[in-house]
């Protein structure tokens, strides 16, 4: 693991690594935000998910999320959004919803993704270990939240392992990607035409099997222009009231799918969290 | 003047324009953000001047400052650091410190640059005139503030107007262009080898003539690699203790020159202003 930065942020350190991932066979970077209180011991982490195009760097520049994360005392761990690297083939038709930058919190099944895009098992469990591993954090004590596919993954991710994750929340997630063009084409991509295999990463179809209950915040913004066509948040809505699963799904008058909307609200998603971790 | 982007953002709205600048012969761009406030009447305004290399922008997606500018009813502008286009000179060699992105906020007097770069007249002038026609902001009550060359702009702007400006603040400010290598080369080719000319530019020097007393906040990283070098904050210190000119600057233990140290502080010195407007 090498250090690429390190910044002084709200008395707390931001901080960013590079390391070799098994996992994804390359060098994957990744930030975390250690607040104040990890000085005098382990602190509970919270991992985002960031969306399509997005790399470790995103949030951490633009989501004003260490003034929160200070007063909280949560650490923050941004994963980049696919494999990386010159042999990590990429989509041939250079699209942005595919390929690098896209990898959808998935593990690919098919070739040639299935070589480096494992990015489930990559945000699950190898960063995770290598976190508890080396930062002050409590691994017992962990939350998860992300924005448009990182929405996905975190409500994905949570769903399939609400032993290891005690909260969750999402900004504008892909509800469903068995019922939009994003999903189509990424779930095509890296799992083959079998619908059947979409469904163990679709929030909607997990929501029917889930057994444990977690904590859910979702906040989507009503003038986001992928509402209707992509993100179809009334999916999760009518999973949620069908599966007997209750979540606070709020719609946010005015706001759209940018990172303005997402500084808006961190506050009061990492309040959530917090909640569920101290 | 053309809208280029809304965002709503802490129940306020982001916004960016394009506008044909007189002063300038160039079209520019600015942002500004209004607070909830602003629906129900005038609020008062902070001008944001950035550093180097920096567009309107860096300022609006990195610093955060939307969350506390919401919460204590202020408006903030923040200009771009040089004229742009074509037609607009840039540093021969290609450098960040001089041309594009690096105005100044001087009026230039040699051949090229005094054709386009009329930062001062822009910053001071031309820009304030259209924000006070077109926006819900009261023109009697503004303060001003800035980063690094933004810094040492807000600070000889505001010395050089005391009547127009209630407050200035700055985050790593060049405090003294006549003795460090980023002030001789941008003033000495801005305004000639006459360096008696760069005073009317030199917060040090500047401090030495000033009648009326400004409230003056400054911040400055101790673990800044531009502190010894560029921005000399001991020159400020003693200059505004010869001119018997209260000042409150903060060496800020840890912090660096980025905008994680910029978004660590700025609530503060919103407040600073808005204790100074309202």
């Amino acid at each position: 693991m090498q250090q690429l930065a390190e910044n002084k942020c709200f008395d707390g350190r931001q901080l960013r690594y590079s390391h070799a991932s098994k996992v994804l066979g390359c060098v994957m970077n990744f930030s975390i935000f250690l607040p104040p209180q990890a000085r005098d011991g382990k602190v509970p982490v919270v991992y985002w998910l960031s969306g399509l195009t997005c790399t470790d760097e995103n949030f951490v520049t633009k989501a004003g999320a260490q003034r929160y994360a200070a007063e909280l005392g949560l650490a923050i761990v941004a994963p980049d959004t696919s494999p990386r690297g010159e042999g990590v083939p990429d989509d041939a038709e250079g699209g942005y919803d595919f390929g690098l930058g896209a990898g959808f919190y998935v593990n690919a099944t098919q070739a040639p993704w299935s070589r480096h895009y494992q990015m489930y098992d990559y945000v699950v469990r190898e960063l995770p270990a290598l976190v508890a591993d080396q930062f002050p954090v409590d691994d017992k004590r962990v939350g998860i939240s992300g924005h448009s596919m990182g929405g996905h993954g975190a409500l994905t991710i949570a769903l399939k392992n609400p032993g290891r994750f005690r909260s969750v929340s999402a900004f504008a997630p892909i509800c469903s990607p068995l019922n939009c063009p994003w999903g189509e084409k990424a779930l095509g991509g890296y799992l083959g035409p079998d619908r059947e295999a979409w469904r163990a990463y679709d929030s909607t179809a997990l929501l029917a099997q889930a057994s444990e209950r977690l904590p859910v915040l979702v906040d989507q913004g009503d003038a986001d222009n992928f509402l209707q066509e992509q993100l179809k948040t009334h999916l999760l809505q009518e999973a949620s009231g069908a599966a007997d699963y209750p979540m606070t799904i709020r719609m946010q008058p005015g706001y759209d799918h940018s990172y303005f909307f997402i500084a808006s609200f961190i506050g009061e998603h990492l309040a959530f969290h917090a909640g569920c971790l101290y």
